[in-house]
């Protein structure tokens, strides 16, 4: 049978990846996708670059006319960023190419609009890379679930924020530690802020939510709070409590709305999102059908991403990419689900007020939560130290965990709360994962 | 479009389940399926039998004849055991059907055959419901890891003997205690054989193994023990020792050589694995190129079962189906990988001694192990009760932890521990998963 050509755009740490496995495993591949697999292009900016990697001579080019070829079958399209990977994208389907891509952003902001142009072109998208790494999440969802109507997905996407909450749990350090650490390491990137304040993750749950429900989002539409502004202080009290701190990400189907929303989540410690340690990502799945489902892996990485790039890759040389394609809901056109406004979503809350350590202060804050129908769970008050250290105030933490109560009662008792003169900022509010 | 016409041979609990998916829920099917999905025969034995579904007229059907008429597209074959499960299979791929089945027994013992001739004839076998029920392992080998050469499975894939040992250790009770409730409660069949011996979950692991490292194996190659003989001391001794003891089946490659086995294990209690509790199933895989990855849900019930087998009827109809069947490793002619014997297998091992509590038990056994080169990573003596109870031996157990040794040499030590007087039978062992 004659070989699938392919071509990647962007040889950065998982291209080098995915050309590694087609080049050291070529029987292993063309066995698999029914036919060999020849990786004919690899475009790149800068060819003086040091590389890992040697490739077939020619094959090395810093002219993208390369990988358009009229003979390429599938470009991989692994730059990241919305441009110049859009126009890139868009010229692939046009030239009748099929496209495999791991690119998250662009496919959580242009995903309908590239969608709509690869029907139109008869092409498919394959982007299993751009959720969780390695973790098989869009076939688990898109193919097979598909006897199911998902009612829920919570999940821990960000493998940056979970190493770091983990390690200041392990370690008992604060978020800059732990951070500068994981740079360090080269677990977190230089510029980090995609990942810890809860974007990357967003992007990622756009994605899944599109994809189980058939409905279109975007990052406006749902809260979304990252790991940056955390103290220790909140991850041990939560311990204490029986629950891990998680960067969730959640969307389910809440009567005729979806909830949705990305933020640092208390989360019971015998659940297996809270097990999730170090950079994994778990996504746990409720269907109608199926009940609830784990699905838990390397969530990036050169060759757990590659892997996911292959399988994509093979999948659209056996044809199964067209077929899953063509019945994805996502991006279709069905019935959209209104997004619940974060103001009405209900929650139990984990919150922690900082208080000068003094009479009557908790019965004053029990008063005005309770006047706007805020019940109180459980309460965390510990002994204050006999003597402060010289210099700071006299200020305990008192934590408390509600009863369900929306966003909307809690800002109304926020407004009363703001007046006590003995509850000094900042003022610590999670909610808790059901 | 023509609809997909679907025949269901056998309407048990998990037919009754697909009978309902499909018949409530047919938008969201011919939408995922491309084309509308039609039940058009239920074949039972008996008419009469009282059913918890009601089929549209004509449906329901004593005369296997109406499942083979010429337009009926796909079978699904839900009939367990081998007769006459073997000759209905047979002769819907011989009649031009494709066949979807959830038969682990009869795809264990005939699955060979069955996929030659299916692949004689065209046609696909879809069985993603023959391991771990809902849980979507099949496809997560033979498509979502297809990048990959696996290196190992680890997995708990019998429900019922997982919910007994977690049930066990919960409540302190004995195997004969829990077994009694689960059969109560309907989680245990009234004859629990191939469930608490092993066979079930053995059938499955060679299902696994077949499609993972692409060999032929059978139940024949490798040890099996269930969770039958288990006492809840050795439940507690390993909780004890930071531990859970699972029923693992495990097939991994080490060197040149499948390692293979299906047996009470112990494993970390950190791990997904030990933390699977219930009749849940788990699977954790690890690849060349993705690393370690887990799959984890329901393993086995009505609706999560009818998930997995409609999940294929729709990879049939779209035609994913016949595109995987074509390069599954399963059953194809690939490199044999000879199965390890089982006394080359090494493992650490958790060993139970009960003795006469007397000077010197000890250090005798110790010494007969170290003459076998089998070292000890630790050892558990609880003090003596200060009187034994009347009519009850002065025994009290000693456990053992070793370092890694092989059952050929445990066995040779075992030769000479029944030289000694002052053990008493039995001597349990269970290995210690890496």
């Amino acid at each position: 049978m004659s070989p699938l050509k392919v071509a990647i755009l962007g040889l950065g740490t998982v291209g080098t990846g995915v050309a590694r496995i087609l080049l050291e495993h070529p029987d292993r591949i063309s066995r698999r996708a029914g036919r060999p697999v020849q990786l004919v292009a690899a475009v790149v900016r800068n060819l003086e670059q040091p590389r890992d990697i040697t490739l077939p001579t020619g094959t090395l080019t810093d002219d993208p006319d390369q990988a358009f070829a009229d003979d390429v079958d599938v470009i991989i399209q692994l730059i990241g960023g919305i441009n110049p990977a859009l126009n890139l994208m868009q010229r692939a389907i046009t030239s009748g190419k099929d496209v495999v891509t791991a690119n998250k952003a662009l496919l959580c902001e242009h995903g309908g609009d590239l969608f709509q142009l690869a029907r139109k072109h008869g092409r498919c998208i394959s982007f299993e890379a751009a959720v969780a790494g390695g973790v098989p999440i869009v076939a688990g969802i898109g193919q097979a679930l598909s006897a199911n109507q998902l009612s829920s997905i919570e999940a821990i996407l960000n493998g940056t924020s979970n190493f770091i909450l983990s390690e200041m749990l392990a370690d008992r350090k604060s978020y800059r530690q732990v951070l500068k650490l994981s740079q360090d390491l080269g677990y977190a990137e230089v510029d980090p802020t995609l990942d810890v304040d809860g974007t990357d993750a967003a992007q990622k749950l756009v994605i899944l939510t599109q994809l189980a429900f058939g409905t279109r989002v975007t990052l406006d539409d749902f809260a979304r709070q990252g790991i940056d502004m955390l103290d220790l202080a909140d991850l041990l009290y939560a311990h204490e409590l029986g629950y891990r701190v998680k960067l969730l990400a959640v969307a389910k189907r809440v009567d005729d709305h979806l909830e949705m929303h990305v933020q640092p989540t208390l989360v019971r410690a015998d659940r297996p999102l809270a097990r999730t340690s170090g950079p994994r990502n778990t996504i746990a799945l409720q269907g109608d059908a199926v009940g609830k489902l784990w699905f838990s892996g390397p969530g990036a990485g050169q060759m757990p991403t590659a892997s996911a790039v292959v399988a994509d890759l093979i999948d659209v040389a056996t044809g199964r990419a067209a077929a899953t394609f063509q019945q994805l809901d996502l991006w279709h056109d069905q019935q959209p689900i209104p997004v619940l406004p974060a103001e009405e979503i209900k929650h139990r809350y984990y919150l922690r007020f900082n208080v000068v350590d003094r009479p009557h202060v908790f019965a004053d804050i029990a008063a005005i939560l309770g006047r706007h129908d805020i019940s109180l769970a459980s309460i965390i008050q510990h002994e204050a130290p006999e003597t402060f250290p010289e210099g700071h105030d006299e200020v305990v933490s008192v934590v408390v965990m509600t009863h369900r109560t929306s966003a909307g009662q809690l800002r109304a008792a926020d407004r009363e709360l703001d007046q006590l003169t003995s509850v000094v900022p900042p003022r610590i509010r999670m909610p808790v994962s059901n």
